[in-house]
């Protein structure tokens, strides 16, 4: 095997990534509360020796489950009934920080990795949508700024009580100590946003700390990925703006004193696949087909700032009817990504929608396996991606596809495993414990 | 069977509720964070046909961690593991209203519910100790007053948000519409501690609500108990104090327009169990001498609210020296009854301590079998129980104990379930499913 390998993220969301997938006559419309639907994909991940899993989340209900099946287990329960099923593979659950506490979140990610025995990974957001403010207490979304402010924080206070207890705290002593508590250490923690004493009151992770992950790609997103994350998982349309956003995001981590392979860094990809590009095409002009206008249209009014309607369809955009980033609290990164799509492939409204059916403005990669295979090994070796993740716009059967003929042309390559070396998410992404940042202290005193 | 039948909640706690239950020979000292101990132990309960297991919960260290192994997995988590290795027992978790947000734990009460297929419980708390308080951002304790205050706004949000999903409001027309949004209602709460506009993004559980549970014994916490709680683990010496406990609780109920049935009481027992009365004492002793005074004094000291050294084992209490319910914020109860039970009995110390060590104020049984079971008919046919609390002094031996040993006394009495007639924890438990609180509203318009 080659000494660099690639990273695959399976991105579980209900039957598929495509918005019109659970129309599909295949499809199981009640999957999204079915524990049986996700045991089964994550199996199909793990025979496919996948690095991770993963969920998205919003604490909230967005206003259109008359169209689609928008309803969510919480990520940290449904990954634990995960956890029981499978072995090896890493388990990813996204959480925010804008809504939730350091203490609860450290403690219920701790457990979370206890639990799968090191597979757990943390994908940090802080929650672009007014509708989330709205079930806690506020009227309107937190700026962007704040949010982010709050977030590095947030995990900052997270990494100190996953480090209260060093690893060799435990003691188990029968005649009377059970734990030396000259290394359970409080955190002491007054900052801006949090006080918070600790210790934690569950022992130190597995991992050390849970694999921590980032999606944002603005700049205050990019930010906090070059400060603590791991893995990132981004959208990224052409291979130029991929090596632009690798190096961009390799140099920063460098910034904060870590090394370039310490950050991954895997674009989505939203494969369509056929056994030939005729079928795969096929596959793609279904899905589209079953794509329900009106709804459509209201997601990319509200992306873009713009009221789009019906009668907009065939028409193409005007840059100036364009808000600018700047003007956009919500998720800044996507909009500009689709903003520049529309215009650099003068796109028409109905074009864009079709495009972004599948992956919301994640590349949408049409072609036989081998095509896939082509398009990874590539943008792996032009230094673009680290790995991919991967998003199939239907489940089970586009991860099945993916595993059972993507994969295979993966291993044949060298460019990835064919069995697990490792047990834990982090030995799968070649990324080291961390150091406990309270055991120093304690040597010296 | 006879009509009326007991009820039985495993109360898993680490090794056991014993203080000094680590110590002993057979235990494992590494369980509190072991999935495969807690597995054991909901396996055996459930051979027992126990209607629920619970774990208790405090989101704090408590400064005891070199005496006795006091980490604990985050319970919504512990439980959905739980969930995976059994099939019929109820699962309930405590979680705290005064740390944490209604949105995020009525969706995980929710997750878990769809999880288990219906098995959840909610032990509702809202945490007693200054060191929680200090995990988030506060430097006191909020009085116990603004704790329930706080927590039946809490409750009555949750449970909205449980009901902003209409039972029949998934639709799933593969012609396009997942959801009928006429029965997913936004909740529009605006209270004193809360403004949450809801919907939930999960649909109703499957037990409409999970089983709500109370635990605290004080006057606001009874209250609270009376509006909301469907079964009451609490802590009664005596058969006279349990029988007026259980007075007052259906008579509360009754205040806010509930059946007497609609509330369970659970006493909590700890069952010292020998095949003979030697055996059982004997066992009794050797826990007794396994405890550390130096610690349990300072719990003692705490909980109490006087300083107690070494050289106090060995006296008697004086009523004036013990501040008077009034002056606690913390445990108002529990030192009620500790304080009770001390001058009732003109306890020494020493006696006072071995007396707690076993359930820290809830009531501790030792005898054979038989006399156990004997204990607890007594208490259900008084008018003092719906059913038990168990509460094993060490774990897995003293739950194999009851289940292989008393159980199937009580059920030769026709007092308990052979086989599980239901699927759901409100089914054991004999409580109905809630109706939804926003499907008149519906159907009115």
């Amino acid at each position: 095997m080659a000494e660099r390998t690639l990273h695959l993220n399976a991105f579980l969301m209900n039957v598929g990534h495509h918005e019109a997938a659970w129309r599909l006559p295949g499809s199981d419309p009640a999957a999204a509360t079915s524990i049986a639907h996700y045991v089964n994909l994550a199996r199909i991940a793990e025979r496919g020796t996948f690095d991770s899993v993963f969920l998205a989340d919003t604490p909230a209900l967005r206003a259109d489950v008359g169209q689609r099946p928008a309803v969510a287990l919480e990520p940290t329960v449904l990954l634990t009934a995960l956890a029981a099923a499978t072995d090896r593979i890493g388990l990813i659950a996204t959480a925010s920080t804008t809504y939730d506490e350091p203490y609860n979140l450290a403690r219920r990610f701790a457990s979370l990795d206890h639990v799968s025995g090191g597979r757990a990974g943390w994908n940090i957001v802080t929650n672009a949508v007014v509708e989330a403010a709205r079930n806690f207490n506020l009227d309107e979304l937190p700026s962007h700024r704040a949010r982010y402010r709050r977030a590095a924080e947030f995990v900052s206070v997270a990494q100190k009580l996953w480090d209260s207890w060093e690893d060799d705290a435990e003691v188990h002593d029968k005649s009377g100590v059970w734990a030396d508590e000259r290394k359970v250490h409080a955190i002491d923690h007054r900052g801006e946003h949090f006080s918070v004493r600790g210790p934690l009151n569950v022992p130190r992770p597995p991992q050390g700390h849970p694999l921590l992950v980032q999606a944002g790609s603005s700049e205050d997103g990019k930010a906090l990925a070059g400060q603590f994350a791991e893995a990132v998982f981004t959208a990224q349309q052409t291979l130029d703006e991929g090596k632009a956003f690798y190096a961009d995001l390799k140099e920063r981590a460098q910034q904060h004193g870590r090394a370039p392979e310490s950050i991954k860094i895997l674009p989505g990809i939203v494969p369509v696949i056929g056994a030939t590009e005729a079928e795969a095409r096929k596959l793609e002009a279904e899905l589209s087909d079953h794509i329900v206008h009106s709804y459509a249209l209201h997601r990319l009014s509200t992306l873009l700032g713009v009221e789009l309607t019906e009668a907009d369809l065939d028409r193409r955009l005007d840059p100036a009817e364009l808000p600018g980033e700047d003007r956009i609290e919500a998720a800044k990164s996507r909009y500009t990504l689709v903003a520049d799509l529309a215009l650099r492939e003068n796109l028409t409204v109905r074009e864009i929608i079709h495009r972004l059916g599948g992956g919301r403005g994640h590349r949408t990669f049409t072609g036989t396996p081998e095509q896939i295979a082509d398009t990874i090994e590539h943008w792996f070796t032009s230094g673009a991606a680290d790995g991919f993740n991967v998003m199939p716009p239907v489940l089970p059967s586009g991860l099945e596809s993916f595993v059972d003929h993507v994969v295979p042309i993966l291993r044949s390559r060298n460019l990835f495993r064919t069995t697990y070396a490792g047990r834990t998410l982090r030995e799968h992404y070649g990324l080291p414990r961390p150091a406990n940042q309270f055991a120093d202290l304690a040597h010296a005193s």
